[in-house]
């Protein structure tokens, strides 16, 4: 199958304006997904379980009478993991192991810590976790087990003690394998309502479902839309764009190699973004022509046309050099390094959301079961996000006991600083504790 | 002078209600903000320089001509700090060496990591800082050179390398405090320049103003409609709340020193809010009373009258076990533990932004100089958020370098996986890994 897929040299003029209209991706906000999410979440903070119910019979297709419908029992989960195909339950357990031993890795520089002054006064920081976080997963078509996982663990390791999971289930069609999953990764409660009716439920809380600190996971438009607009009363994690991956290739990977690791984050959707750079342009001809066979047999071969002909680039460079300062420009959610020694490269790497080194490191692993979270910052926001971590499941207090000692000569500095900026209670607060 | 401060027991019934009542804030959407920092935002991203002249004309009635003007040298910032009182000078120098100090204590744990699986795969995450951030600072009246401190010192701990702050200067009057500050905290460069119009030229970048990755800092509502309008874009801190402190008191310090304590909370708006919680009756008789007194001779008394009168309150409990409960509902921003042996209750104090612990630690210490960040979550958002640190100012990457052996294996896992999630083309991008 022909593809039509862009095709940049790093030295045409104009280059950088090509490359910036290409990752340019302005989230729509549509005026009416945004006052159909007003009005859910108002009317659901205001009635409760009445409202929740309502919306998610309206929504989901469904006739549930009273709110104990709405939750599923640990049991429910354990009999949904009986009945998947056993190698597929397999997977789930070895890939939660991986990504539970990679976040408590993460723990090592999350704890709490002080250190005491030669005067006595004691400085520090208190680091805990959230009481009581929800976890959105997506239902229907777009239900990703390895979603519940990436969410759900790094709570349970940072010691989150209630992981409150919502989870939409259209018509009632339960997905055995997303139940599975959170058997597997340990969620405290699972509730059978989605869209902004659910955020809104864990955000402020009705008679069945608990209000939550913070909401994580994936959804769609009204998800997302909701997300933002209870934020402030809730914590939350990003919003996520579409996904991308950089692919930067030396020449020497098998070019069917890389043509499917693109066709990877093509899959995904038609926004997906999916670029090559290599200073190889012969390579790059063959890693085209290796697409074209290998599109034909792929069973998503129209996303994955749309997404690359829509959104996708081929980039050709003139060294090693000149790709790392393109992929610091990208600073793309998922950048694999398909060359030889990346890890000399990756003290030039500033800005990804996860970076795949080698020629045996394709994003697929990572998404399913390196270790690391799958849960990246898209749309450039690697600049200043990080991947989701235990450190977004705890929070830190400031600690400050002072000696009478410290406490008098700090006072000392702060008296005229408070004075300065003519808070006078201030000053006089401090002056108290200053010793005679 | 008479004080009207609520009064509740923990005992008496509806008290949970009422003290929800005393906690709500709802940060007011204003429909005519929303508008108007639309066509500001919108207008500087547009037109650029010629926009935020034009705006900063308008509302700092300035006479600007032409970029250059807006920006302050290196060289202003160091006559500014001889200018002003030379003990004020001192005491910011000191001020800004123990933030210093603390903030590279809390960088201990934000360092790269990796370790190396038996199979030769190498896992980790790779911390580094943003790289350009824009610090918003208030300017008029509300101009405060603690502020300065305390958002530009933990950025450059952290080793960004550009830090651009912005203040507006209404009618072109330069705050030599608050330059002075910027020139001890080693602020990259300065512009003059503020609300939503300095907000949008940080987020989009003009001619003359640089784009920054995050943008820290108070501000008014103005300002805050801004951030959040550009948070996507670039990373925002949080958006600040009125502030508040819980003063928990055994009974045990001088009823001046507590009286003095919630003053200087109160004293900073009418909104702001001050609580004090005791065991002791009769000691919450003598603060109110110490209270009338003290009022005064205070300079802004009837800002501290009127936020005790609006939002303040004394709580009676039975005993410490319940000032600490209701302490973790509240999830104050200060939280003062003014009692004996604070630090046996510390591990049961779950939400605060900052610990004030013992008699001789008022909250006016940490503000200007004990070393921790002022920066704090307000409103209850201590529940799910953290003091403004070094953590802040980097970002992760997570690493991951499979060797052929551990790319097989795990390609096993993944693929019935992507399988089960019908992304076909991330399983055979993973069997590709498979070693035969």
């Amino acid at each position: 199958m022909k593809l039509n897929i862009r095709s940049f040299s790093a030295a045409q003029s104009g280059f950088r304006a090509e490359l910036d209209a290409l990752l340019a991706w302005d989230s729509v906000s549509d005026a009416g997904v945004q006052k159909s999410v007003e009005n859910i979440v108002s009317t659901v903070r205001a009635n409760g379980d009445k409202a929740l119910i309502e919306f998610t019979n309206q929504f989901d297709r469904r006739t549930v009478q009273h709110s104990s419908e709405l939750e599923l029992s640990r049991a429910d989960l354990e009999a949904a993991a009986k009945r998947i195909d056993p190698s597929v339950l397999e997977a789930i357990q070895k890939a939660a192991e991986r990504v539970r031993l990679y976040h408590e890795r993460q723990m090592d520089g999350q704890r709490s810590w002080s250190y005491t002054e030669s005067d006595g006064t004691v400085l520090g920081q208190q680091v805990v976790p959230l009481d009581r976080v929800g976890v959105y997963v997506p239902g229907g078509k777009a239900a990703y087990p390895s979603s519940v996982l990436m969410n759900v663990i790094p709570a349970h390791v940072s010691g989150v003690s209630e992981i409150i999971m919502v989870v939409p289930t259209p018509d009632g069609d339960v997905n055995d394998i997303v139940m599975a999953a959170a058997f597997v990764a340990g969620v405290t409660r699972v509730f059978t309502v989605g869209g902004a009716q659910a955020v809104a439920a864990l955000a402020y809380g009705t008679e069945t479902i608990p209000k939550v600190d913070k909401i994580v996971g994936p959804g769609n438009i009204y998800v997302a839309t909701a997300k933002r607009m209870v934020f402030g009363a809730v914590g939350i994690d990003m919003i996520a764009g579409p996904s991308e991956i950089l692919v930067v290739c030396d020449g020497k990977t098998d070019p069917n190699w890389i043509a499917m690791d693109l066709f990877s984050q093509a899959e995904h959707d038609e926004d997906a973004q999916s670029i090559l750079i290599s200073p190889d342009a012969g390579f790059i001809e063959k890693v085209k022509s290796a697409m074209e066979t290998l599109i034909e047999d792929m069973s998503r071969k129209d996303i994955i046309k749309a997404s690359l002909e829509g959104r996708g680039a081929f980039i050709h460079v003139s060294d090693m050099e000149e790709a790392v300062e393109i992929a610091n420009i990208v600073a793309a959610e998922h950048l694999e390094l398909s060359i030889e020694s990346p890890e000399d490269w990756l003290p030039k790497i500033r800005h990804a959301g996860a970076i795949f080194m080698g020629r045996h490191t394709p994003e697929a692993l990572g998404d399913y079961c390196a270790g690391p979270n799958h849960v990246l910052p898209t749309s450039g926001t690697a600049r200043f996000s990080s991947p989701l971590g235990v450190y977004d499941f705890q929070k830190r207090s400031s600690l400050i006991n002072c000696s009478p000692e410290g406490a008098s000569e700090l006072a000392k500095i702060a008296s005229p600083l408070a004075r300065g900026e003519s808070l006078e209670a201030h000053a006089v607060s401090a002056e108290y504790r200053i010793k005679d």
